[in-house]
């Protein structure tokens, strides 16, 4: 039986996700529906821990072993956290899931998608949203200040590829799940934008009384 | 080309790894053999955050996100430390390895060990030691102290049925790889131990001019 609804949010840094976040759980709060609002990596004790080592930039950490804390640190959010309030039969909010993985380490670092989705599966039981919003923003409209500066150097460049990967592989997964994923150009207006999400999520919310 | 040797330990707490470590370590320093000493986990900047978090009493840690930050730890260690020093010639002496895993996390919590060999071998890229030695020792004898102070309760009994599962995996391994482990009683006396352990690494070693 699937109880409650939920809703990820998937895009590069700076395509406005957290403040889509923020507007949908204001959004529910507002009409009073039981909603549990949680990120990755982290959203347990353990995660938060696990968050700490992934972001640390001293750190070298090649992408395998990437993979697995962020991986790690979803298992325990799923048993802790998600599928508890889905249980409960809430809406669950989640600031980025496995599809990150899947375009990070995947179309960015170059793991082999099926290793990704085997170890994905195992670590989420093969829990899936209901609903995904995909901010998608062109890499070099970000690194717009960089061309403004005249050439990139190897690091920018590099960064611009690797981001470049990692959005290809974002409308990849979209494109063969049109069914749960939601594509949203990131450019447009915060109001538009959170209007279009509220609008799908509430269309999916059950009738209340 | 397989330069180096590759040695781990293995076996529970409390089976004197460390002192019989120790041992080999200086026997190797006064031949004046290239050896690299690590452990797991950690043995790395990253496997060293990665050990604070897994051994963190406070922390709530299912076992397969635990076995994950296990693996995480080990893919960096063999990337930065093991091979590089492996394809230095040198002895690479490691206090815990995959054997482990699958002793702790597959006979002790019940992880699959089709997954467990399957994340391992990606972690390790196929990296197996040469020659590891198994400091096996009955569980019960270690948890003599509980005995001497009556019936167990219901946590130590399921403290020595775990370790007794992971004990009864570690010899499973070594019966399934004899040409690989040797299994030693770790009641014997340290320096019967030592004395065999290093006559079968001598027995290993490139002849020295």
């Amino acid at each position: 039986m699937s109880a409650g609804l939920f809703i990820t949010f998937e895009g590069p840094e700076g395509a406005g996700k957290s403040t889509q976040v923020r507007a949908l759980t204001a959004h529910l709060a507002a009409l009073g529906v039981p909603h549990t609002l949680t990120r990755e990596p982290g959203g347990t004790p353990f995660g938060t821990r696990v968050r700490d080592v992934l972001l640390d930039p001293t750190l070298q950490i090649d992408p395998l072993p990437e993979f697995l804390l962020y991986s790690a640190s979803r298992a325990q959010l799923v048993t802790d956290v998600i599928r508890p309030a889905l249980a409960r039969g809430e809406v669950v909010i989640c600031d980025r899931y496995f599809d990150s993985s899947l375009a990070y380490q995947g179309g960015g670092r170059g793991l082999s998608s099926e290793l990704l989705r085997r170890i994905t599966h195992e670590a989420t039981g093969g829990l899936t949203p209901h609903l995904t919003f995909l901010l998608d923003l062109d890499p070099s409209v970000g690194l717009g200040r960089v061309a403004a500066r005249g050439q990139p150097d190897r690091l920018e460049r590099a960064d611009l590829d690797f981001h470049t990967r990692v959005r290809a592989r974002f409308l990849d997964l979209a494109a063969a799940e049109p069914a749960r994923f939601e594509v949203l150009d990131a450019t447009r207006p915060q109001e538009a934008l959170s209007a279009h999400i509220t609008a799908r999520v509430d269309a999916r919310l059950p009738a209340r009384p």
